[in-house]
């Protein structure tokens, strides 16, 4: 084909340039280096953060439609919303928990794996109602446990503690129903937006509040009763991890706190180890503590130094 | 539980309302009127228009990327670009391939299908390079033929005419590999953006060009030669069908023109049925034309009405 | 505030500029020679395409889910999907209407034009699953008119003939029920997607079908009986439009032909003013027709020509 | 590293494959032949159809601010937001001008082409109040022209026609300050659109009004009077084009019809070569015209038949 | 109608399903179980987080117009810019104020509202100057209060305090002005984004910096002087709560500390309690205080812990 | 021209209005106000946060492009997948460079700054694969220092602290390469997200870990040795600073710790000015610690408390 004639087809030149091909090769040894173990057979999509995203916006206004959806529903209509945010929320998840299953298995076959994130779909979607009326005993704790609150759509609205909650409540029961992965993902969602990080595993009674938030950090093996409230920067941890005889962690052993019902721990308190923190119990803030204490204990900082004043 | 004390949970109201479920239901009525033969087993997705559009940018920045990609591409980056492009609209190809596959088979079966996608993307990737030749063909020709052209990237960026053959082209393609679905899909966006309505399966040589174009229709069974150029509301199209006894149309028997070698068709020109026009001919404007024409031949209105003024 | 040691805080500089309040200045003055006649009180709202847009997607979705709507919808979820297409499709249309209203209204109060917008949308719902009745028999009419026709999807997914008349069998319900504007903003999206333009209050009976559809116009007054097929750049249009005294031209009257049941009208052909095409009628391509036919009429270029062979 | 129990870093596998390297090398051999010859130097970048796009809203609303802006401006608002308009679009355009000006250079120099770009601008944004002048015009003619129109926001909102003629009047204005290429470009936009294709070089005049538009052609060198109406399918073109004695097309010369002041073509005219239809005309609907006529002339199809019937 | 051969209008399935109803039926009545109370009459609408979020973007854009806005401003453009950034904005706030206003009140009519709405608008448009002034101070004063800040710049564009202060007073002029819950929602957003938790009723005087920030908590009725420096995890918190005869806790009540002018509280500290911080202090880090201290002070973790040494 | 019967091109109306005229002029003198001093010559753009956050989509996806790319990419793909992020994401970022040279440069001229900015841009693309492989130990750090992770995929798409140390190693290149500017938003963007604040200029060795990491601050001079792994709420931080004579703070001498090998650093610890923490040392929860401490230590709070039990 002669061409000479038609001259600006292409415009591209020599340039000095980036060397990119030298970068692409060196990023390609370094994954090399890296991958010793590899899949062999299809490739495994990984689950994406983007549609948990996605999904979470779709259960919230699912749960709470004037809130967290459409501010115009009408009874008229509501149901016809609340569905179809199911409908594609549940959609989603559905394939985020196919992958997240074909990840962590070692089956080839995918139909089994399709069953079971069907079946872990539904079972989750059927919780949903008890998740609600859940969430909405902590949106009343909330009410009650702030004097600074002055309507329950502020504490929709406006709380970081309530995304925390509603966040953990969803990604505990994709935790229970065998979907881990996600469950963290959801988790660490929460946590960038509002600074409390609770791992997906602990269990948290109902009328459960978190006031200002930032900081909070509950353990995966933490057991929380009824009706507890806890600050900004509060601590509910492990001790030094045991090690294993070849240096590694132990995994799974429960190593955080159980805080019974009625308890309220002050901000930066930090409570670590499996220990247990008796019925109505207050632990004052900055209170550092490594042991049980009894129901109805009244721990503060104060009272931590007098010690130290009266030997 | 005792909600008495919060009162705004939901600020729902009984409204005199649309109405809603009786329009929905009179919907789902409609539907089951119109649906008695319904497909059993699993939901059988459709292709998507949306995904066609991006599989469409994508191949385009593939083929000409500082036209229609990147305008900062150097000879070191290119490839990359054009690999990644390509990676990600076969990946789109793939699927929407498998859902016309899905969706015109009666296969219960998904592997055989997928296997089937799989097949055509590829084989269909391969024919891209040569594809580029011949649209390099039909831009040439267009910078020949159009006394406005100033450059080859004005023909690029501003013809409706290369919007329309590089579609059709990239559509032939698909409808020859047996994606005939996915093929007019890419047609009627085609035709939506420029008013050039190509039916996928016409057969067109190379040096191809249709200036201005609105209007321009070329039926399913046309072929036409190398070097030829057509204007505005050209109609290569059918004379009245023929019918089956039962009174439907036949459908797929030849009844479009053949149109040959360094042809030229102006405005307006009508030629209809299983013609020939004979190579090198010139027919002119506002022409209407059921019988074929030999090749040279000059058909012009002035001529048919001065065959009307003088019978 | 002694800001001497803050270097940066804005790196405004004085350019020489593009002298922009000029500009505005000029636009200004034009506004205001051209605004003459204004309305006191309060600022007018005009409606917004980019929100008809949305509409028109909306319905879509909800009178054919499966094609326009999500591919993934089941027995079970489908109402809910139509519903929540419905719901915010009529939301969106009934604040369209009430800006239409009030634009259109002398009236300065805005309660009323909320009722009546409030009711038109309603009326406007409670016809869309008759309005999907008659869009189905259009479709079938597609499918069996046209050779190229593969599926019925096929015809939904890649037709422009489906978009223009789904587009004015609303746009016609609109206008019908006392939004004109709204059905004329939805016909010219329609035109601009197809190249098909069909004034919103042309009445067109059911098993209507345009092929290819560029360039067809059907004026405001036409009236199309049932089965009725078009080709590409047909125009049922106006003769010289009569004046008024003051020599403007007179509106609204019947201008536009009237096409009976059976019709076929081909390719190019011209159909102006007030004529009858009597029922059964076939009118060739191109055909220029000022006149009214009888029932079974045969109307084709050859023969006008002919006539004008043998005089 | 010993990344021995690290197990999933990366689960690539080894697929079949799509043979990708082919292609990408196929599509660069493809390159490398149709571009012989190539620019030395820096990578020249070519305007951006989406940049082109996102000026010409910025225009249209700094033109019509009620109509194509915001709807909610008053007379404290509007320069503020026509003004930021202006500045946002202007600036898109001086990087577009620049982008058409390296691109059409031989220079190598940045400085001069910046400079003539800042110049082209400034000189289009002072052109802006006498374009709104004129266009304000065309929407009185459009009123006055169609007795289906109700309203002047219709004709700005509804009717292609309206978009057609200011994409034009803007093209126009680019075209004769140097910048061909950014004009191509909006018009093609607007043919796109409205399926009106006005070369941006065609002159002209004041209210002037397309209706319907569809299929509209007008040639590069029109020369169109004041208060002239056209419809549907109306060609204003070049006759056969005179050849280079090397068989190649002669550029630039007039060859479009000169159409005088009140003049009307209906639709389907088709008017060839460098004719002048005289002040006053009115031209038919499908006639063919390759000749001038003088003023007051009312050319009809029905006439031409009648000179072939009556020889 | 009969469709008998129209095989694929819709391709919809019964499938196993999810049982989406009984899940819509569940949430449906967790809701009626917790909405005793409900409005009578309109729908009322809730802020929207996402409306609040742009008009931040709007109102910081035309506070700093170089550094959140557009970086191609200049003297000649500037006003135009930040006179629409704030038409915009202030047009998303005026809704925003009627809707916060209408779910506060009791009234059923709309017309106070709107123009209560317009009024609180109107004075916080005429605040910005002044809250522009005392940001200036801030960015100043985090200018000199850190040895690690390069330039202004730096400090608007990477700074969390920055953003955390800006938030606060435009919040705090909010809450002033009768919109406590968009104040609130400003409020949290600024904490999801920064780690920052001011309550917008707290009061705080020029010259203010927060370095680093995360878990910084400013309660309700907190008031700060000139000049003061906090750095991260700082808490001005209440002590216990006093509570109600019935238990709930008592609201609105002074209980957070008074900072006098130039004040440094280092990080970790907490400060509880309706105490005072005389003027010039500086409070170390990790310190814990329930008591006021005079002017010039000087209290870290090291004195307290020698009180406790030395007893 | 006479427009005196097209009643509504503009409806605009003299509301009472926000009197934004004032509001403009207001916030006009703050800036005047505040910028005394004024760059001459051109307008210099800022570097912009949006950009900057595409850049480091972009390089992830180029690090590791299974998990942060597309999940779909095989052997025969990846590498053009990640040559087309890098091309893009080095693109954006010589932009960036350029911006920020610009800003902080006196140079009048542009080409040495471009230079220099495509020169930063090289060299920060060839260290990107030995910042992977440092990376990649990071990954394995924290996959064997928390019993609570599950799997390496785990790490990269849940763990605040993976994202913050990607977003520090890329961004201490940059500030090593001299733009600083960029490097700090980098710091400010994970900051934001995480919680996890660490400045720039601080020199992490490999295998680095940071658990929960809400309320991590490590400052500008900060040095950490190999294998050392933090919990939330720790701080790296300098004592008071040391003033000028001028009583501003003195910059950039180092104040921060030195964190030597394999060292823990439990939650809350708070570690400030240029102390030594010695090999292998384990800081305890909410540690103070204003001093070096030798290798091997092993500080608690327990310990310092028990210090002030036995004076």
């Amino acid at each position: 084909m002669d061409t000479s004639n038609t001259p600006e087809l292409s415009a591209l030149v020599d340039t000095a340039g980036l060397g990119l091909s030298a970068v692409v090769a060196g990023l390609r040894t370094s994954r090399e280096v890296t991958n010793k173990i590899r899949y062999r057979g299809e490739i495994r999509e990984l689950p994406s953060r983007e549609a948990m995203h996605k999904l979470l916006q779709h259960l919230q206004a699912a749960l709470f439609p004037t809130h967290y959806g459409h501010t115009d529903l009408s009874d008229e209509t509501i149901d016809y919303f609340v569905g179809s945010q199911l409908n594609t929320g549940l959609s989603i998840l559905k394939e985020q928990v196919r992958r997240s299953l074909y990840f962590s298995s070692d089956l080839q076959e995918d139909a089994p794996l399709r069953e079971q994130a069907a079946r872990i779909t539904r079972d989750f979607a059927h919780q949903l109602p008890a998740v609600r009326d859940v969430l909405v005993s902590d949106i009343q704790a909330a009410y009650h446990g702030d004097p600074a609150a002055s309507s329950i759509s502020e504490i929709l609205l406006c709380y970081p503690g309530t995304t925390a909650i509603i966040y953990h409540r969803l990604a505990h029961a994709l935790h229970q129903l065998g979907a881990p992965l996600l469950a963290r993902l959801i988790a660490d969602i929460a946590h960038s937006a509002t600074g409390i990080d609770i791992h997906p595993a602990a269990q948290i009674g109902p009328s459960f509040f978190i006031d200002h938030g930032t900081g909070v950090v509950i353990g995966e093996t933490t057991i929380i009763g009824r009706n507890v409230r806890l600050y900004q920067a509060v601590t509910l941890g492990a001790k030094r991890f045991p090690q294993e005889p070849d240096g590694s962690l132990v995994k799974g052993i429960p190593r955080h706190p159980i805080v019974e019902d009625d308890v309220v721990v002050y901000a930066g308190a930090t409570l670590l180890g499996r220990i247990t923190i008796g019925r109505g119990s207050v632990i004052g803030g900055n209170v550092w503590l490594t042991h049980s204490v009894p129901a109805g204990s009244n721990v503060s900082q104060a009272e931590m130094l007098s010690d130290c004043r009266q030997p």
